[in-house]
């Protein structure tokens, strides 16, 4: 049984809610910390300055930043455009004091079949983003997608590949374990040990798999209500010594269809319950 | 560029037309090859003795069966009746000659959340119709499949995974690759190498991978139209040894609500080009 006290909720999941309303919303519900989407700000006008204050107000704390990632996805002459998209991210990540970006490998390269090379590319790309991260003292937890997100977002589909990217790319980069991404792989329990041997563990995610899943994108589950072992996997990354907090991230028609106010409700019910 | 005699189709790509007429259009359309479904030939009440003379006839070899598994779906008071299903399938394969059958590894034990369980409980019910498959000498060919149907079809789902099991298990049993479900993996040229040199590739299943994919299980592609790069992939398995025929398996609402007979032709046509 998870208590709230360890719960964030990213931003996406309250999809529909402007970021002024859903602060006060978590605010006057008890939800004590937010990922926010630098996308989301800038498309509801928020500075970072007037989003810091607003935090403060509310008292909530910042869990991390969505997100740097999509390399290779405008193609090879798209690289630089990328880079300097994924250091404002970083920036914004300063500014409103986030421990950590939620960091994806990328996709294929636009207009490519050629995974292997598409893997070159994009982490080549994300080293460089690396680099600026370390120089502004900001971490990257760079999160394994599910395979069939392979095309469009990640290419790293599992934590063995993260950790083997980790491995590679050195100190600034960790990793960040989304149970419905993950939950799926034989090797899950050994490469959060791994990942917890080099305090690699940054951030969690949690949600829970449909079956049956309606939509490859927008039909992810409230915690318990999908085929999940959350308590399990749970265990696992606190035997790995994670102490952070188990965030939930729902892309979903169905649950942005509801009022959010009773949303929030039901997810600080099935977290207690089932996280 | 694959050649129209290494074509076959299986039955589920052309799922509207009746098994007669199918056999028919094949025949006509010139495809050489195909890979029927138990469950079709029950559904269009023919018996193997019909369905032997009508392949006969047509001059159709049968590539494989389709198919065992599903073992823990039923719960664990539905094993036996599983597995005696499971043996009739063996049974019908020995009926009409088939080289092979499809078998899936099962997904999730009943009510159950347990995937380490379920790969216990699969593995031992498969170890079971293995040991019939093999007093009948029948190949069984253990088909990964993606990781979003592990939950309801199958805990197997990598090609290393299928190596693991394929060596726990013993004589009897190999690997049946479909690109579809593993296209996306980093491990895939090496384990299709382990494969090859135990002799355990049974048969290979193309298709593509749509982006966007609008449905979980009814929206699988024709060769080129997706992102999987085939040749490279038919590179690695002919370099591991292999040499029987590229398999057609396409699970698709669109495909379905076209003209079976323009649709083969244009199946004929992708094969040439993109497989």
């Amino acid at each position: 049984m998870a208590s709230l006290n360890q719960l964030a909720i990213n931003q996406i999941t309250n999809d529909p809610v402007e970021t002024t309303a859903l602060l006060g919303m978590y605010s006057k519900l008890g939800v004590p910390s937010i990922s926010p989407w630098r996308s989301k700000l800038e498309e509801h006008k928020i500075s970072t300055g007037v989003f810091n204050k607003l935090i403060d107000d509310a008292g909530i704390e910042i869990n991390g930043v969505c997100f740097c990632g999509s390399y290779g996805s405008q193609g090879k002459a798209g690289r630089q455009a990328q880079i300097d998209d994924n250091k404002k991210t970083i920036d914004f990540a300063v500014e409103i004091g986030a421990p950590s970006i939620v960091t994806l490998a990328g996709g294929l390269l636009a207009d490519s079949k050629d995974l292997d090379y598409s893997r070159k590319f994009n982490m080549d790309a994300l080293a460089e983003i690396l680099e600026y991260a370390r120089q502004l003292g900001v971490t990257l937890g760079l999160e394994p997608l599910h395979p069939m997100y392979a095309p469009d977002w990640s290419v790293v589909v599992s934590i063995k590949e993260a950790n083997d990217w980790c491995e590679q790319l050195g100190e600034g980069i960790g990793i960040i374990v989304d149970m419905y991404h993950t939950w799926w792989d034989v090797t899950l329990e050994e490469e959060i040990r791994r990942a917890g041997k080099h305090n690699r563990i940054v951030a969690v995610h949690v949600s829970d798999w449909l079956v049956p899943t309606k939509d490859i994108l927008l039909d992810r589950g409230l915690m318990g209500d999908g085929v999940i072992d959350i308590p399990k996997i749970r265990q696992w990354l606190e035997d790995a010594g994670f102490r952070g907090r188990y965030e939930v991230e729902i892309f979903s028609n169905e649950f942005w269809s509801l009022d959010q106010e009773k949303y929030i409700e039901l997810i600080k019910d099935k977290f207690q319950k089932f996280v």
